[in-house]
């Protein structure tokens, strides 16, 4: 795989770079700036979206430099030498404040804001949407099985069918929203996420017997025989020929792990297996299932059908972040050499908040989430009385007597990493501990309550005067 | 990014190194198998699929290895000493055949046929799915927007929205599926693939007014000026004031080269700014457009609504393969040490075909593609006189008189690539010429008529014998 993977300068969108050099020769170089990132809808029509991806994008940050073949590709795209000489001591160099990873997020706030000078912001914008997206699209997926499993596990299959390489931060960001395991070894490796797996198909068939490929893997897997048991027929020979060997472990004083159920109806199977075993005295036999799964079949087989199922493979819908693809976060100028900027549209919902800013979570009477605000960074929030909704500012909430949190810290300053980020265990512990104090009726699938983020009237002020501004000036 | 980078070994799902494990001690290691890649529908619902990723997939494959931090990972998830020496110095060492990058397959056929001794042939598995499914989903999704793009030309702008580090990998697909362009730089390096782009929001927001962002690009790319209007307000200010620094350009000897539209009514807008800019007597300005693109809209754009857009820029669903995530290719054992091997099912469609095979393209007397033929690796194709649905055999298809063409070809031999691999451009080259071969009625989006693949008899024949063998053994 051709990756100078110590060099990611140009996994960047080529507009950065044409940007980036016509900032170089207009004057605008030493520029500082500053953007935001955020996104506008929730991914699967849901309540919330849980951040994730923190750790990758500052990993490939630090490495976000040019070699001498990046430079030597750039000329040959017609790049200017004194600009190339720019790019090759290139290094982002400015400040970042960001969310928590594993914090859980809502629409039109910002969840990053970088400042640096033009470039810089420029440059790395693109990998930034990259990672941040994606990850942040399949930890939400994860947490949502994890809100409906009943306490039940789940595991992250879903290499075969994840998109290329996607797979790497994908299998961490199934972990970060809930996964108990990846059976990405790569991803495990790499971040420290538990293992597992069992065995295909080919398995059973590379043997002359389904009962002989099972007596062939519980020999060199005493201690954790876990059994396909379909690829024949589960109930007629997978289920009975486990059982077999399940009791044959006995006698060798092991216990047979589980069996695992990939296709059928995996309600009525599981329950038909449940009941084999037991009848069988192997009432420690796990049933695990797989084929096809996503949040709403975990719920559905769980809670509406009490399928005896005690964890799920998720594989193509978990990794993919089906039916969303991505997550649609967009990432802004809000401010130009101290003065703000912002972005109109003819879509109401897609004009930018200029300003630098600060998000505080407000808390209500019992403790659990109850606004965020959006302020001017600069702004006292105890000083600020009432938040508005940004769109129709006569709905507005008074905060001043709800506790807050600032949302956004500090984890690079001059180009330095100086917030240790946290292992995906610990992170997803933080999501989960947040999560409680998220009220339920976020946490629905079908029509999710929306939770409410409101803006400052200093930031309504300078956005509403910005607006004139550019309307005069910008009209012919 | 902490990959390391030459060696994949790590790049697989755990259950193939404990089953390789499991080969090696109880006696297997040796077994010679097949396997083939295959998928089970097209994507989108579409009526074809466009093969892609066997480059990269190969690449990869060279690079299958493990390195000593990846042993010692194994040793770490308790590997046995023995078989992670075996581990050490492992590499490929089998066959594979393949149909061509750019080939158009359909379902059920074999699109790779892999042998070798059983544990490498497991080991890979994974990542050859990782790579095949997800550049096939999106070589095919490209290649349904160019057939309705009417000679348009349409570009690759999904980095951000891509899934990860997939992007690397989609946006080589995207080219061999027709994307004239991708605007992601790495990509374009490693691959060889033109790059486009033209200037964020953040460009006119970074100045003081529309007009003046417009000048300051212009004076730095005066022969290539694409100029981003939507930022205000694309009517009233963005193309006024584009067409004031075409008349500028002009007087310079330059002609601005295109603006684009990224909101808003796509179909309306550009029609109003084509007729803008003609009024201006800038004929030769071409209209781009963005925002939300697929298929579909750009059909309904260029075909439905005679929209004068000359160009697209595509992301989000060309590059993730939205609606459908991923293409739901599969990989199964057909033989082991000469003998044939296949797996039953609940569901008759998931049934595999045992044997090595391969399959051969029926020309009609027209020279279109009219049935594809799956026939044992060792019949002669002459003397195969009918092929049958692999479901309903009483529906059969004299293919005797037929002109036919062996679709895989090896391209690796005991571990070693012997044929060449293409580049992007000619690969696109050769899907297009397919395609010409390939009747219209399979490439409409609304029910597409299916193509029919049938089986050999002796493939049947073997089979059912198969079939009859298993259930009798299988069952208790």
């Amino acid at each position: 795989m051709p990756i100078s993977s110590n060099h990611w300068g140009l996994y960047t969108d080529f507009y950065e770079l044409t940007m980036a050099q016509g900032y170089f020769y207009c004057g605008k170089k030493d520029d500082t700036t500053t953007f935001n990132y955020f996104f506008r809808t929730n991914p699967y029509q849901g309540g919330f979206t849980v951040f994730a991806g923190l750790h990758d994008f500052l990993k490939l940050l630090l490495e976000y430099t040019f070699n001498e073949t990046d430079i030597a590709f750039l000329e040959e795209q017609g790049f200017n030498k004194e600009f190339l000489e720019y790019l090759r001591t290139f290094k982002f160099s400015g400040n970042i404040i960001s969310a928590n990873e594993g914090e859980i997020m809502f629409p039109g706030e910002p969840v990053l804001q970088i400042e640096g000078n033009i470039i810089e912001c420029q440059l790395i914008e693109s990998m930034l949407l990259n990672i941040l997206n994606f990850e942040s699209l399949v930890a939400t997926k994860a947490f949502r099985t994890k809100l409906v499993a009943n306490g039940k596990v789940f595991s992250d299959f879903g290499l075969r069918r994840a998109q290329g390489l996607g797979a790497i931060h994908g299998s961490r960001a199934a972990k970060i929203g809930g996964a108990a395991s990846t059976s990405n070894v790569l991803a495990g490796k790499l971040f420290d996420i538990p293992l597992s797996g069992t065995q295909a198909h080919s398995w059973i068939q590379s043997f002359d017997t389904e009962l002989e490929a099972f007596r062939a893997f519980a020999r060199t897997h005493p201690e954790d025989t876990i059994l396909l048991v379909d690829t024949y027929d589960s109930l007629m020979s997978g289920i009975p020929n486990a059982i077999t060997v399940a009791k044959e472990l006995e006698k060798e004083g092991n216990q047979m792990q589980a069996i695992r159920l990939d296709s059928g109806d995996l309600a009525y199977l599981s329950k038909k297996a449940r009941k084999m075993l037991d009848d069988a005295k192997l009432e420690y036999v796990k049933i695990l299932a797989s084929n096809q799964l996503n949040e709403y079949v975990v719920k559905s087989l769980i809670k509406d059908q009490n399928a005896p199922i005690d964890g799920f493979g998720i594989g193509t819908e978990l990794i993919t972040g089906k039916s969303d693809a991505a997550l649609d976060g967009v990432y802004k100028l809000v401010e130009i050499n101290g003065r703000p900027k912002m972005k109109l549209s003819e879509n109401i919902e897609k004009v930018t908040l200029p300003c630098k800013k600060q998000v505080y979570r407000c808390f209500g009477d019992d403790g659990t989430f109850y606004r965020d605000a959006i302020l001017v960074a600069d702004e006292n929030p105890e000083e600020a009385e009432f938040i508005f909704h940004p769109v129709y500012p006569e709905r507005k909430t008074q905060i001043t007597h709800l506790h807050k949190e600032p949302l956004l810290n500090t984890v690079v300053k001059a180009g330095e990493i100086i917030r240790e980020q946290k292992g995906t265990d610990e992170i997803h512990q933080y999501l989960s501990k947040r999560s409680e104090l998220l009220p339920e009726e976020h946490k629905r699938f079908i029509s999710p309550h929306i939770y409410k983020v409101g803006i400052s009237q200093k930031l309504m002020e300078t956005r509403d005067a910005l607006t004139k501004q550019l309307l005069k000036k910008s009209s012919v």
